[in-house]
């Protein structure tokens, strides 16, 4: 798609914001000669703009951009019922997006997918450049090679490839991921997170709980494609009343059977409560003895496996995402205890935790920033 | 030391062994004009040499392989009482090995050391080529720039530099590492699992329980150089029996309150029990209630701690180091069963787990390592 070159000032663009040729020279390391051929290029390709002067000493500059509209990209995820998919520029900014019914068969998925993103390329009209390329988040395991669900058990999927049909229809890249793998990659790429080489990332979200790591820079797949199983990492051991109910993977005492959404809300009913993450704070702030119960289980196992991936990796950071009511309420404040009061006092430094909210279309958004990654860095 | 050319001959042929021009011509993607070029230059230098002619079709292919005398590298390990020191040639053979008293205080320390290795360089002789470089193998928390000890709870070190004066008294290079991540480093320039690019390790030594990451080819040492701390990880929770014996870091519930071997031989003792590997499996063989159950806890633990290791990265595989009665007996049998029983079934892969003996010169030998790595790739 690009020379080498190109790629290197495009990553440089993207990384930075607007810069001038000046500021490419310096960050790039290419020669003042190269930089001008480079972004010359670019600039008749319509993937950079000419922005704003900016005034300082001697002559003006004149700042480089990405150009947003020089291409669209298409996210899908495939995350919860309803599916979802949007059209974002080059920068992220999502220009139409829509809903549809998440069917497993994978004929209809694909025909709903590629229809769905016809409809929003017309839907968009002017406002979306040329469709760059589709991502789609899946909720389960995706092989390396970023074409084969290998299995996920929300859609009933084994070794099923929607990529190649879709790729052939909509003659443009497809790439498949591991739905908490698309998310982060997204946030790498767009987020406040875009210049932090190294972190993690944990979301409770409607289809459980999905973490994933940036390492170097770089999203870290796991040998296999399987790292970020934290859903299923043991948090009771060797026993406790919790683990009795066992995990639909079969196991007993993952952390899934009581941090995740759908856990907190049978627990709820269970106790005849309301399942939602503000029904339940709000009873907690009133001192309710079984939704402080829930909420404290929810939260400490919670902030126990983040414990867990502090100790062992080590990341700058780790963000978990949660609803609002969770991230200023109990469950927040006893998973950042929990964490804190199982972390290893280190030398010089702690790990920063951030809790944030999560948006239903930050999934979609992450898949779409596979494509966008794939265009403008071949990676 | 080397211009990059030659780091990519070197390391072809570190990863490879004895090679010839041809197949250096295909691995390294260079010309055959530069691949001569290059050879000649290291054969010059000493640091290749000439090996077995092979016989094929054609003309008969000389091998060039390192030249294991042209360098010697010393290794250091502070990792228990007595510490050692031993030299190694390029391959990582060790050519001469001594203890001395591991003395905390940071000059004592800086002499035994400088004079052990010339003590060791003399012991040596003609089987030794001139010193490349030093590796320290601390327990405690090393900064990344390998030169200061942040903090050893078993030297009582917080900012403690031994690099520096060592450095100027023996006029090489010197680099201080985490010892479990001076070992991995020696696994894989060194032991067979050189050609693996993502493996954990975990070694039950005297010194406490130290784990490292091999990531991408490279020690992953986290963001803040922290990673590994698997000795510290949270393995009881909510609450049991086991976490009323709070861990020397303040916390409760470690890994390392029940299986270190330190921890064996408290909870023997507590027992009356001997409290050696030997004796203890000797013990639950015969079917002995309180040796079973301290080698349950023991096994267990670690067994989840390994699960936890493997949900959450996915290495290809995970090594632990054992003594050799652990290795063959409950605690090995039941480490294994309780972390296949707790990581979560996979798709199409299983994440080998392999138990091996330690040597008491793995630190020291990947602490030369360090240096060897530094000698031949600039890393």
């Amino acid at each position: 798609m690009f020379t080498s070159g190109q790629y290197r000032v495009l990553r440089a663009i993207s990384m930075m914001g607007n810069i001038s040729r000046t500021q490419l020279v310096e960050i790039t390391g290419l020669s003042k000669a190269t930089v001008s051929t480079l972004t010359r290029e670019l600039l008749d390709r319509n993937i950079l703009s000419e922005r704003e002067l900016v005034f300082g000493q001697g002559r003006p500059a004149i700042l480089l951009g990405l150009n947003a509209i020089s291409a669209c990209f298409a996210g899908v995820s495939l995350q919860s019922d309803p599916a979802q998919i949007l059209l974002t520029d080059l920068h992220g900014e999502i220009l139409a997006q829509m809903d549809f019914p998440r069917i497993p068969d994978p004929d209809t998925c694909v025909d709903h997918i590629a229809s769905g993103i016809e409809t929003l390329l017309a839907r968009a009209g002017d406002r979306a450049g040329p469709l760059g390329g589709v991502g789609i988040a899946i909720p389960g395991f995706v092989a390396l090679d970023r074409r084969v669900c290998l299995r996920s058990t929300a859609l009933g999927w084994r070794d099923i490839d929607i990529v190649t049909p879709l790729r052939e229809r909509l003659k443009v890249p497809v790439f498949a991921e591991n739905d908490a793998n698309a998310l982060v990659q997204g946030e790498h790429l767009f987020g406040i997170l875009r210049d932090c080489p190294d972190f993690s990332m944990i979301i409770v979200g409607d289809g459980g709980i999905g973490c994933a790591h940036i390492v170097d820079g770089k999203l870290h797949r796991g040998f296999h494609g399987g790292a970020g199983e934290i859903s299923h990492t043991t948090v009771f051991w060797p026993d406790g009343k919790e683990t009795e109910r066992p995990c639909s993977c079969g196991k007993r005492g993952c952390l899934d059977t009581v941090s995740s959404l759908q856990a907190i809300r049978s627990m709820a009913q269970q106790r005849d409560l309301p399942g939602s993450p503000a029904e339940l704070e709000l009873l907690a702030r009133d001192g309710h003895a079984d939704a402080l119960r829930i909420l404290h289980i929810a939260g400490g196992a919670m902030g126990l496996a983040v414990a867990q991936l502090v100790q062992l990796f080590d990341p700058s950071q780790v963000v978990v995402m949660l609803d609002q009511p969770f991230r200023e309420g109990v469950f927040g404040a006893v998973l950042r205890q929990t964490m804190e009061t199982h972390v290893m006092p280190r030398p010089d430094w702690e790990t920063t935790l951030t809790l944030r909210e999560t948006r239903r279309t930050d999934w979609a958004t992450g898949a779409a920033g596979i494509a966008t990654r794939q265009f403008l860095f071949s990676e």
